[in-house]
């Protein structure tokens, strides 16, 4: 008997898919991307899911469900925009156990809905049954994009710029945050937290938004990227899929990562590492893509983009250049759900 | 505070989903059928999602892992067929628990494989996860239909005969059989139960098949139903969901109810009511349809379906007609799972 904790996310997919074959036409793209791609005539059709379990992927003790129904459809979004296309339709598969309320489960409702309406998608569907223990959610998002505009992650070239959305590491330290305020929490009964000053860090962990403004600034400057993932587990995980994917290697600078002064102020609250943050903290929900080095200026002009490296070959490996010019190996460091409980 | 269990599932639903608004134009159906109707071009494409969780669809003490990952796609795959469609793709999430093997994971992925190269259909993605209790799948299929041949529940007509594939009942037997021998099992260490003679009933829960068959032979003999579902949870609800969306009644006879030896038998060893496993047993994956009563020769010319009844009016009520002449009101007992734990 192998154990899960053994083998790790990665092995496990591969060991649970390599077996698995395409079929049929309609099938442009299956497994290995952030949405898979199927064509049923003239615009493609992104599907991509998420599976949300209670005390895996949230905390109903510090989570208000609102936000939770938010997030949860946000996150399916952004797997669509991550491979340039446009969300268009969700089903909503809940596990409910006894504990949870009505006004709970519309609480989420009101958050999906209010997402929905905001990007504008639809809720097409789904399946409620009971949980004999904490909250299920999965969702699946239906999405579409024009032909031959889609960017899957394996297609960076050598000398690419590495560019990243926003800032990193915010939605890891609300997380701490919660989690700190949550202890001391326990002791006190009539507690409140405060959080002033803080809003930014709580606002990226609880009600992230997709970066819906990105793909749309990018296409109105004709800038098509050659490979492109959202970052939800951490920025050298999802940087080491693309190298790993498209078969090249990279160097980002670690005075590069774009990094807000609230994520700063608080690593150093919290005597945490503010680089180990930015780099593995995950749950950003940033766009990373590479564009072709040509496209440096235009990439430049651009607002809410940064460049934080470049493509190298695959045989330079995957590396950090500290703010000393010492190079450090990218690990992935991101995804643990799996092998740590 | 309201608990879900003094709503039920249809109000709960009702209340979570009736603002819910559809805002694209390729969303052609919503929540409400078994699958979303989505247009993307020439074709229909049809998407569906269940959602299974451990304890309250499934116990692993007798259901094999691969019989386990065969019946999650192939119900899935039903939903599809019952809107006149042909299921496509498949995505994956999995919560998985510690106390899984990765040995017991591949032997689910090999009877969802098994299941899609029967059907034709490819697994596209999903999710894999921890879970800190027990397993999780959630599985979302895509199909296509033909413009116009989509068959939804709620275009029944006053005088159209009510139809229903194969037989009624066994999957439920078959669920009563594995229930015993697990309670028998418990008092002895090398007990080997004795299924012989009982291996439709087996099959029948722990290896369901979608009825492809029956879609295609009616296609065959250009028969295009006015009203179809898959019966998941039992007969009497699925017909009532008919009634319901299509603004009509029903009479169906207690003596045409499709049933198989083996069911009747081990419903006279368990002292239950045959009727009552057929109405409400669940599970079934048979096709219920209805057609117009002009196509009455061709549908008994039809193998492996049986006419069980017709439509009336909405104020004739729903009602079966016993043996004895006497008329019982058809009631909703299938769907329990949330109400009940």
């Amino acid at each position: 008997m192998t154990e899960i904790s053994t083998l790790g996310e990665f092995a496990l997919i591969k060991r649970l898919t390599e077996k698995i074959t395409i079929r049929n036409g309609s099938t442009i793209r299956g497994t290995g991307d952030d949405a898979a791609v199927l064509r049923y005539a003239d615009k493609e059709t992104l599907v991509t899911t998420d599976l949300l379990l209670e005390g895996i992927h949230f905390d109903l003790t510090y989570v208000p469900m609102k936000h939770l129904g938010y997030k949860s459809a946000v996150v399916n979004f952004s797997d669509v925009y991550a491979m340039n296309g446009q969300p268009r339709q969700i089903t909503v598969s809940l596990g409910v156990s006894k504990r949870l309320s009505v006004e709970a489960l519309e609480d989420f409702y009101e958050g999906l809905r209010l997402a929905c309406e905001i990007y504008g998608v639809d809720i097409v569907g789904g399946d409620t049954s009971a949980s004999l223990t904490g909250l299920c959610i999965s969702i699946t998002c239906i999405g579409e994009a024009e032909k031959g505009r889609i960017v899957y992650r394996d297609a960076a070239s050598n000398t690419d710029l590495i560019c990243v959305s926003g800032d990193l590491g915010a939605a890891y330290m609300g997380l701490q945050l919660l989690e700190r305020e949550k202890t001391v929490f326990r002791g006190e009964k009539d507690f409140e937290p405060d959080f002033a000053g803080k809003e930014y860090l709580l606002e990226r962990q609880l009600k992230p938004e997709a970066r819906r403004d990105i793909i749309k600034s990018l296409h109105e400057s004709d800038i098509l990227p050659t490979s492109m993932i959202d970052i939800s587990d951490g920025l050298s995980s999802e940087l080491l899929h693309i190298c790993h994917a498209s078969g090249v290697g990279c160097r980002i600078y670690e005075d590069r990562l774009p990094i807000d002064y609230q994520t700063a102020f608080m690593a150093e609250q919290f005597n945490m590492s503010l680089t180990t943050a930015a780099l593995n903290g995950g749950e950003d929900y940033e766009l990373l893509f590479t564009v072709p080095v040509a496209l440096h200026d235009r990439i430049e002009a651009q607002g809410g983009v940064k460049i934080i490296g470049f493509i190298c070959e695959a045989s330079s490996g995957a590396g950090l250049i500290a703010r000393d010019g010492t190079e450090i190996p990218l690990v992935a460091q991101g995804w643990t759900s799996l092998t740590e409980s």
